[in-house]
């Protein structure tokens, strides 16, 4: 798992330089050519933090309703819809779940354009769909999915910016990711804070909100955490009764929208007396109990892409030191079949 | 809290007997001469589990892709998607939340056909929205919502079902849940299982799924537990590393499709050696450490009307075993504004 963290930055430059050929142009061309009128999104697990980043990004730079689909709807209750105004992109490290492959088949009969987005272009899933994007991250070994996640992100992030003509991530990304990277010490420090929580919260509004559950899952994953990640509105709705000394707080605030809503949240964290650690803004790093101050200058919409590496680490570090194997969690398998 | 949930069958009833009057055959005539091709549905909280209800329904049952939406893409990033071919519905007990009034507002002007679902025909989200349905439970008192989550289930059940000139819920619905609350002794005992627990986890999958979020919301906001959450499938992508012995998993298992396919994720349940609790199906309960069994004979979209009664049960007699009041929960309000 550490070593995989630390290659991100190499994937991001490989998929920069490599895009291209990884099928992104050929599925940006078809989409723009079909105007879908909806995006629905298939995924499970960390894929379907990437896929809920994603309908952001459809919301809100396509200016399409998106929404992420119950596959089981489909392969279990045997729901046949009319999708024929509809893009379906499938997300999977593997693209061997066999649920999201048969949801792409029925996607795909019912009338939808179809994409895949995986790291594995011979993968069933790529095959199901009409179009393949391959995040080219390499093999993961690791049970707890880092690189893919991020390169999905990237993948993502491309495509479709790529559907509308828009900015492609600046080149300097791998670097900013690089400099996050190094700081592993203090992270490892950061770390012994929650050497012996058992309860954690995770939250972040907009783009962030899938940085909250994706860290949620790697401490859940790894470290045997109960994280539970919450938007910060949700937040309000019950789970702040949760919240008092004992049980910390992760929030992400990016600079940019999703920071400036999270404001609110922050202040009745602060009424609880919460033990806040933020990641994001070098002011509200300052102002919380602890925190992991991000690089400025990216686009919001990509702050996803770093804000997850210190929370990587963070998992990983928690996990060694509660004696714990991050590469081999109890009870999990690099590939999950349901139906 | 103990009074609102033992008054739950009177109000299903009230709905079954005026709900033509609730403003339900209005708004299911609009929705059929629209004839949308998607449905967004809005909501937080409590009602946001009864949304996800909903969109199980909608696919299912309607046969047409549904998605929850993001409110913040609209109301703070600023998104104006073309709706046109949407049903955008709006599921609040107040309907006093701002950030729903404004994405139906939003959804109204760009186009979608808006229908409000909430017990207040004087809301702001019942004014904002082209149609009303009114849950008629009555003045809620108690911050844990209870009453107004069965009256919404059901509410969104007969609208939905009329769209399709389906079956609407049986006459027979108030009678089983009566049956079951009068359970309350038992509940009463096996809360006694869960006093001590600080972490524990929910699952269920299909209509049950909505279940399973909504027990935990409970679990966390009157008693405190770190309860989280996961469908049966994605529960094996990385959330069973948390299974051990230590951490109880309260599984919803109904009769029909959703129960089914809970099978795999029980099997892999028992290999973890996990303390199982069953709601469902009375063989699965013998089978479990601890269970409260349904009363079978209803429709398997109906069954999460029955499955949340012991687990309002449940929550609110461990929070009382814990020395805490779930009529006043720290740190909430009964109206969250978020924008």
């Amino acid at each position: 798992m550490a070593a995989e963290i630390a290659e991100q930055p190499a994937v991001w430059r490989r998929f920069l330089a490599d895009g291209a050929e990884a099928g992104l142009a050929a599925a940006a061309t078809a989409i723009r050519a079909r105007h879908p009128r909806t995006v629905v999104l298939v995924a499970r697990g960390t894929s379907d933090h990437a896929a809920l980043y994603a309908k952001y990004l459809v919301e809100i730079e396509l200016q399409l309703p998106a929404g992420l689909g119950s596959p089981s709807t489909m392969t279990a209750y045997g729901a046949r819809p009319d999708l024929r105004d509809v893009l379906m992109i499938g997300v999977s490290q593997s693209g061997g779940s066999p649920d999201l492959v048969r949801c792409l088949e029925i996607g795909r009969a019912g009338g939808a354009l179809t994409v895949a987005v995986t790291n594995n272009a011979g993968s069933p899933l790529a095959t199901a769909a009409h179009h393949h994007v391959d995040v080219l991250a390499g093999p993961e070994r690791a049970v707890a999915a880092t690189k893919s996640y991020t390169a999905q992100l990237l993948a993502l992030h491309e495509l479709l910016m790529a559907v509308r003509d828009g900015a492609p991530a600046p080149a300097a990304l791998p670097d900013l990711g690089a400099g996050l990277i190094e700081q592993d010490a203090a992270i490892a420090a950061l770390a012994v804070r929650y050497r012996f929580a058992q309860r954690l919260l995770t939250t972040g509004r907009g783009y962030s909100y899938a940085t909250a559950r994706e860290a949620a899952l790697k401490l859940m994953e790894t470290a045997y955490v109960s994280a539970q990640a919450f938007s910060g509105a949700d937040l309000l709705h019950g789970p702040l009764a949760l919240v008092d000394p004992q049980v910390p707080v992760l929030a992400v605030v990016a600079e940019g929208i999703g920071g400036d809503a999270m404001q609110a949240t922050l202040a009745r964290l602060r009424e609880q007396d919460a033990d806040v650690c933020v990641i994001g803004r070098p002011a509200a790093v300052e102002a919380a109990a602890a925190g992991v101050a991000l690089p400025g200058g990216l686009p919001e919409r990509l702050s996803p892409i770093l804000e997850i590496l210190p929370l990587q680490q963070l998992a990983l570090h928690v996990a060694v030191g509660r004696g714990g194997d991050p590469d081999a969690p109890r009870g999990l398998r690099k590939i999950t079949e349901t139906l």
